[in-house]
């Protein structure tokens, strides 16, 4: 059967972005199931009302309803122990865990302060003053004024990718020799950042930049294909 | 039979605060194995030329000789196998290297700042010249002028350990429920500051605190025992 998602477009319907989305949708590849995204917007409160709450993803499984990203990889090894594990085991688990963190409080306040008027030149009319409005406040400071130095942001970004550079120095993915949720969880927010953005986030030898180039490439090239301005 | 490790120690012998050689020590206490430490030198090459190097820890178990903390842990997990792993499985290992990136990338150098000066002080003074001379060429500063600003790394710690937070919030260690060799390696470096120096490097109401906290209580206070001058 296949699962319907829930995913946060832009104006154009087919450009995907929500960190937190591509998590599920990198998840959904990752246990090889059948999914339908449906493009959504901040707006859409009632589309997204049966799962109790108003943020995606959200995934409908038959009769079972799913929201929040680590919530939807935890249901996606219950619901399907025979296809590979997002986070195989307690260790595999703690580590997923540990990647999340990271993308949240080193990661993605960096890709914000690059990004975050770019996401917003992206969004559906009807989405743009909700998303200056949250946001301002949230940041407390115009979107015009945080991105003011996407340079800044670049170096910051060299900085902020040193644990992740010395662990894909001697690994291949986060997780070991595969990728899985906290390779997703990480790969998220540069995915965030490409589909909206044509701000450089790595330079193009880094190895943390190599490691993207193959989460881009996995599964079939879901990631990569994905339509985005900084593609 | 009970193994032994060259540990680097101050000027007083029982002061013992190389963060690599705590987390080989804290590696074998997890596994249970009786050691004898033996204090150890910058200056003492020649009492490990057995190792094939120049860096401590080195252990002797028997006939088998290893260095590096990193191959410690693997030696420990090959050779101890019905003990509790230290790097359990792939995804334990994969999380284990991590957290060690992660102890390297962000937490040390913060602690670096604060403490530099504090480990030079508390050196045999054989040590001292050799120490100061090869510091102040990797710093690019005196040891005085790198270490002016222990507040700043106060404040620097504070945003330093915010995966590590988030992480702690969740669950009492890096690895889970119980604590593995990812734990040891950034508890490492807080053991090489709290007995080296007195400068404090994490509020007490931080999570991070209560961690840190937790892994001095293990194997019977192991650490919390261990003399130091911010005992």
């Amino acid at each position: 059967m296949t699962i319907e998602m829930h995913d946060l477009a832009g104006a154009n319907p087919d450009v995907r972005f929500s960190p937190f989305c591509w998590r599920a949708r990198m998840a959904l590849a990752h246990k090889g199931l059948d999914v339908k995204t449906i493009p959504w917007r901040f707006s859409d409160k009632e589309t997204i009302a049966f799962s109790g709450q108003g943020l995606v993803p959200v995934i409908r499984d038959g009769g079972k309803v799913v929201h929040d990203s680590w919530a939807i990889a935890e249901y996606l090894d219950e619901a399907y122990p025979e296809q590979p594990g997002l986070m195989d085991g307690p260790q595999g688990r703690a580590l997923a865990s540990f990647a999340r963190h990271y993308a949240q409080s080193v990661i993605n306040p960096v890709a914000l302060k690059a990004v975050l008027l770019d996401i917003y030149n992206c969004l559906d009319e009807g989405d743009k003053k909700y998303f200056r409005d949250s946001r301002e406040k949230r940041v407390g400071m115009t979107l015009e004024a945080f991105t003011a130095t996407p340079d800044a942001a670049f170096a910051a970004m060299k900085t902020a990718v040193a644990t992740l550079r010395a662990v894909v120095q001697g690994q291949p993915f986060i997780h070991g020799d595969q990728p899985a949720f906290g390779d997703y969880c990480v790969f998220g927010t540069f995915m965030w950042a490409r589909n909206v953005s044509k701000v450089k986030l790595l330079a193009e030898d880094d190895p943390v930049h190599a490691w993207r180039e193959r989460m881009l490439d996995l599964f079939d090239g879901l990631a990569r294909k994905s339509p985005g301005v900084g593609a």
